[in-house]
């Protein structure tokens, strides 16, 4: 059975639109999704930037993020052909962990959490499937890196991309 | 540069001494560690198996635990010719995670945490060796398995043994 890994944040639960909301919260802006295409919230306010990562360091953020639409119905389905294992950068900030773990329990119940991996480095990761939307994960992966689409990687090419969970039950079950 | 995977407890992180202690606390007992040679203490009192789970599954079980001799002079020696990576299974006791990330942060400080991996399942480990104490983790993993001796693993045979970090240190750097 070949095995496919996948990513938490920009795959399977929306941590962009939290954040963003966040940060026009904080400091009255008001930004949009579309403003930060290509990039990161981060290049368009230097200056802010350790403000821009302390959302994240907040523990319960990640606790109550959205499901990215089609990623329960299609793990689900892949689940049945594919081995399944979620392949999360939680390094950066530990506090993450405990709702990182919580909210894969409480949306993937069918997921064994014997398949939740909380890395840093994913060049770690044996499978023969990474679906991420960092591209930087993809360069020592020992398998096929897969570009999920996010708002970030919007210019990126040259790697095997899907838009959406639509393309990625197309990719693996047609 | 080859990879070295290596795990937590009773391999770099006394989790077996200071259990059977809290045990023996607990239930007025004195088993010493030389009574569960070759079985884990769960085997020897097979009606209390969810009480001696429960010890680990306490927040700060990990944080205090005692380094295994050895390991952090090998370990540092090590890192200077090969890729280390601490992959421990935390799924298990999800409320270990933090107690686990603080400990290694403050003995292991020449480590860097993108090189940290909480995991259930280590057949996802992509190494060339991986040193542990559970004969279970070797089964689908991808490269070498060196067991590393513990109490509970005395009577496993067929595997690639060391019985310390001197050993350690002789089978990957003479």
């Amino acid at each position: 059975m070949k095995r496919i890994a996948i990513d938490m944040d920009e795959v399977i639960a929306d941590a962009a639109e939290k954040h963003l909301k966040l940060y026009n919260q904080h400091f009255k802006e008001t930004i949009m999704i579309d403003d930060i295409k290509g990039k990161k919230l981060r290049d368009l306010r230097p200056h802010l930037e350790s403000e821009i990562k302390s959302f994240f360091a907040e523990p319960t953020f990640f606790r109550d993020l959205n499901v990215i639409e089609g990623s329960q119905e299609v793990i689900k389905k892949l689940s049945q052909h594919y081995e399944i294992f979620i392949t999360t950068a939680a390094m950066e900030f530990p506090s993450s962990f405990t709702a990182k773990y919580e909210w894969l329990k409480e949306h993937f119940p069918f997921l064994s959490d014997m398949n939740f991996v909380f890395c840093g480095d994913k060049s770690i990761i044996h499978a023969d499937y990474l679906i991420d939307d960092n591209v930087r994960h993809f360069k020592r992966f020992c398998g096929q890196g897969i570009l999920f689409t996010a708002s970030h990687n919007m210019h990126e090419t040259g790697y095997v991309r899907v838009n959406n969970w639509n393309e990625v039950q197309d990719y693996f079950l047609k």
